[in-house]
């Protein structure tokens, strides 16, 4: 299976509300969603952009993954999500050819779409997501 | 001026090669150029997904900006390009608005495309690129 489109870019920032800022005023992009995601630690802002979506990441949590990130190598891309037209028979096959997976199964995401991890390990550095469609 | 999509995805990897196996075999895309940009001191090889590229970079120098960041980072997400219509008044509009660039003008990047970047300081932390079209 291939993906279709870049899904989103998924962004590490500090201050969601700076980062939203910027993007508004400095790429004239407009944020059509802001939405918490409880079980990530994980405030997300939305963009669109073509076919593909910036989301913004703030953590909720000082011990969340993306305040970890952020402690570790600052704020910038945390991951790039792939648009699959089935998120797990695409986790099926990526494990099937040797990538070690976050996710072994689809669990739903932000907007409410399905979604499943890739190792940044098994990806040469990128932590990939796989995002399946409404 | 606002961008119309992603143009490309930089992603800094130490082997082309490796890189180009795990992007073909595991996410089925299709390498269609590989391509030497001397100035910049890198390799790089296009994949199309949708309406993006990914750009995978390897150095051809040690001393080059792409060896170095792998040294500091590891390997990853290096740039984000916003493909904009016309990339000179794109970058004088984000330095009237405070914005610190890297390209005072536009200048010829890779596939012959006019491109400028915008520091990661004025950016929250992405590194990123204004991307002209053919």
């Amino acid at each position: 299976m291939k993906p279709t489109h870049i899904e989103h870019i998924g962004i590490a920032v500090k201050n969601l509300d700076e980062a939203i800022k910027y993007y508004q005023d400095v790429l004239g992009l407009e944020c059509y969603n802001i939405e918490e995601v409880a079980d990530q630690k994980v405030k997300t802002a939305f963009f669109q952009v073509g076919q593909t979506k910036i989301e913004l990441l703030e953590s909720t949590d000082p011990e969340g993954t993306i305040a970890k990130f952020i402690e570790k190598r600052g704020e910038g891309v945390h991951h790039i999500a792939f648009a699959m037209e089935d998120v797990a028979t695409a986790l099926n096959e990526a494990a099937d050819k040797g990538v070690q997976l976050i996710d072994k199964a689809p669990r739903k995401g932000a907007e409410n779409l399905m979604i499943g991890f890739l190792h940044p390990k098994s990806t040469k550095g990128v932590l990939t997501e796989f995002c399946g469609k409404k």
